[in-house]
């Protein structure tokens, strides 16, 4: 556990990756997706709460459903990609803590504190989305994240049943590069960190 | 990009890590912290807003300012951390903007708008946390995140000066596996994934 990882990999994780804007015609077959569940679920949560939930969109049908939600500047990239994750969260993601968290009471932490619950669900919902951008990449596809949409839509077109609540979207596959942009630079070390 | 990492490597990242509770007598250099940021910083974030902010405490007096702040259960585990990470954020993030998104006026999107801004940079700031915890693992170190301590007093002793908020806490350091408890069981595919 105590190695740092060889520089390919580093590279495919972080330094060379980038966020696709066009995708070749490959599918990803859903053994992969069950693959990438299985890896992003061990990623930690606060009370392993594991409040995220997704969608895996594959077809042209669950893709209609999810087109008028999109701004105009996504919508070519994600009805292409091979597959798009909506990266969501259970609001009653504690109801689960009897199961997740058994060695004591945290279902009774949210269950009376809705404020509480609401930041616990969004914060960690979005750590395991990050999982899933992680994972996906050690697992040699291409992602694309988004933000750029209208959450009210798009949890009304998929999650009037459930009660989750959608937080950002995630385009998977395998990219094509001539659809990238040149990369833009990142904060330095000073300008973002401070050592105590 | 398209091959998996090797088992090894996926081990390390999420199958067999662990939220350490118990640290080996183990310093973290500080090239290593140097070298963990120039890693998450390579994480997607939405228009590169790269709003988290970071502070890395090691010292002794550090660890004080800290400590009034940590509910009683992470009090052990975060004074023996080599170092505990303040993962924030930048509530201003879009004043950088022009440097980090060049090409439009993406500042524009944010200076008016403070619910975006701040959705924006709670978001973005956890997924640059996620980032730090995989990043962290892929270097050889250990993690121990933490949400169960007081923000206000973390942001009063730590960033009076700069207005950064403070999310969430990271023990970083070389984990002594008998502080382990036994691992929680996750969410089944079926529980968390719908396929469309």
């Amino acid at each position: 556990m105590t190695q740092d990882l060889d520089p390919a990999a580093l590279d495919q994780l972080f330094r060379s990756a980038r966020t696709q804007n066009a995708w070749q015609d490959r599918p990803i077959p859903d053994t992969k997706l069950q693959d990438l569940y299985d890896l992003l679920k061990y990623g930690p949560t606060s009370a392993n709460s594991s409040p995220a939930r997704f969608v895996f969109i594959r077809t042209a049908e669950g893709k209609a459903k999810l087109k008028p939600a999109l701004s105009e500047g996504n919508i070519a990239k994600t009805m292409t990609a091979p597959v798009t994750a909506i990266v969501a969260y259970d609001p009653a993601f504690y109801e689960q803590l009897p199961k997740l968290f058994p060695h004591t009471d945290a279902r009774s932490w949210f269950s009376d504190n809705p404020s509480l619950a609401e930041v616990t669900a969004f914060r960690n919902g979005t750590l395991q989305g990050a999982y899933l951008i992680i994972a996906a990449r050690a697992l040699g596809l291409d992602t694309g994240a988004m933000s750029g949409f209208d959450n009210a839509k798009v949890d009304a077109a998929f999650f009037a049943d459930t009660g989750w609540k959608s937080n950002f979207l995630v385009n998977l596959g395998y990219g094509d590069p001539t659809g990238l942009f040149e990369r833009s630079p990142r904060l330095s070390f000073d300008e973002a960190v401070r050592l105590e």
